[in-house]
């Protein structure tokens, strides 16, 4: 069983270019991934280039591991996925990476350890390396073309993971000055513009009147006014109607 | 109308770096979106640099739109969608990136046409710029180390529309030789091998020999062996059994 075992376990196999490795810890950071595992990869490392190019993800690059051979890397893991772009003819069993997140938030939900193989940048993961796997994952993207950077690979399958453990939590409701007006300043609001719009003329055919007063709180209602809008509204409909000709008069009640 | 409303429109209001430009482009081809706005670069545009980061996205940059202010950028458009990291207070619709990609599928296929912003690269998007957007987009990733990318921003939010457009197509189902096994052949293959089972005697504590069979042909049926792999695995089986003490005979029926 892996050390960190609450998350899967990233694994480059043989990844060329050390910046892509730095790319990639930032995305697994961003996504709450922490276990990277490298395969022989092509840049000597540890690369002050991936640090470089980690924007701040050090830690996932000191604790990564190095391994000579892919069965070594995956020696302790019970299930390993593997993304890939290619539509192969192995018999796998293949699944897209929405799948693959819900799956492996289960399967770690239930203490098993989990790892997922990225290939090399140019040529992708050999059927060999793909001996190692349980399930391919694949990714719906526009079929001509479907070939991802190395560390945008990760970040797809660790969004998904991240949708699954960070998703789904309580939006900050917006509070105190910008809280959503209530229905009765909502209705106070659609009544001083409908007494100014009656002044004003806006409204003098009266057969027509309630339909358009209908037309019109409906449009205003849509947008969900908050309370601070809703006097600013106030005041807009006062301006311009104290600005008529001969109108100087504030009108009542609103400021 | 803009013209090519069928997909989401990709605003980079005041991008910094060219490259970055061009990674967002090849992220862009990756998911099918192809109209790309910039407002204010940084860095001179158009640009070598953003081109070889483009990945062969070059027709995308060539197609790239310039404006010097947002409100131009935005001003065909229908809806304006504005990814960020932060949580603000202007009181913004928000909502995540899946839900985003399921109302910008809705709202494109009912002909409106939808853009997204997103800002530059260290300081995001202002108030001001959210004044032009409609509703807010997050994505829920580790709290601690929320920011992404430029093009790794565009990429979630592409792939979300990628996978609504590209998703749920037919997986391409192993054909010939990697056809699934029907259940007559497993069943041919579970007595072959248990007959073998039987006669080397690791079957023979009778009482227990149901048990051991139906575990065996539960752990065997599990893996959804093909018609290949059966045939493969009667070889298997021959071959061992073949190989003890005392036999020579090849088991009949089974090459």
């Amino acid at each position: 069983m892996s050390e960190n075992s609450a998350a899967p376990v990233v694994i480059l196999v043989r990844p060329q270019l050390a910046e892509n490795i730095g790319t990639t810890a930032r995305a697994m950071m961003n996504c709450g991934l922490s276990e990277l595992r490298l395969v022989a990869p092509r840049d000597k490392f540890p690369s002050e280039k991936a640090v470089a190019a980690s924007a701040g993800a050090d830690e996932i690059l000191a604790n990564a591991k190095l391994y000579p051979y892919l069965p070594l890397a995956v020696a302790d893991l019970q299930r390993i996925y593997a993304m890939t772009a290619r539509n192969r003819d192995m018999p796998h069993r293949v699944i897209d990476a929405r799948q693959a997140g819900a799956e492996l938030r289960n399967r770690i939900g239930q203490g098993q350890s989990c790892g997922i193989l990225f290939g090399p940048e140019r040529s992708g993961l050999t059927n060999d390396d793909l001996t190692m796997a349980d399930t391919m994952i694949t990714v719906p993207l526009n079929p001509e073309h479907s070939s991802l950077n190395l560390a945008q690979a990760v970040l797809v399958l660790g969004y998904e993971w991240a949708h699954l453990v960070f998703g789904n939590q309580p939006q900050p409701v917006p509070e105190g000055e910008t809280a959503p007006a209530s229905k009765e300043e909502l209705v106070n609001l659609f009544e001083h513009l409908e007494r100014e719009l009656i002044e004003c003329g806006f409204l003098r055919n009266e057969a027509m009147r309630p339909t358009m007063i209908r037309n019109i709180r409906t449009m205003l209602q849509r947008g969900t006014l908050t309370e601070q809008e809703v006097r600013t509204f106030h005041g807009i409909i006062s301006g311009l109607a104290q600005g008529r000709p001969g109108r100087s008069k504030p009108e009542p009640g609103t400021e």
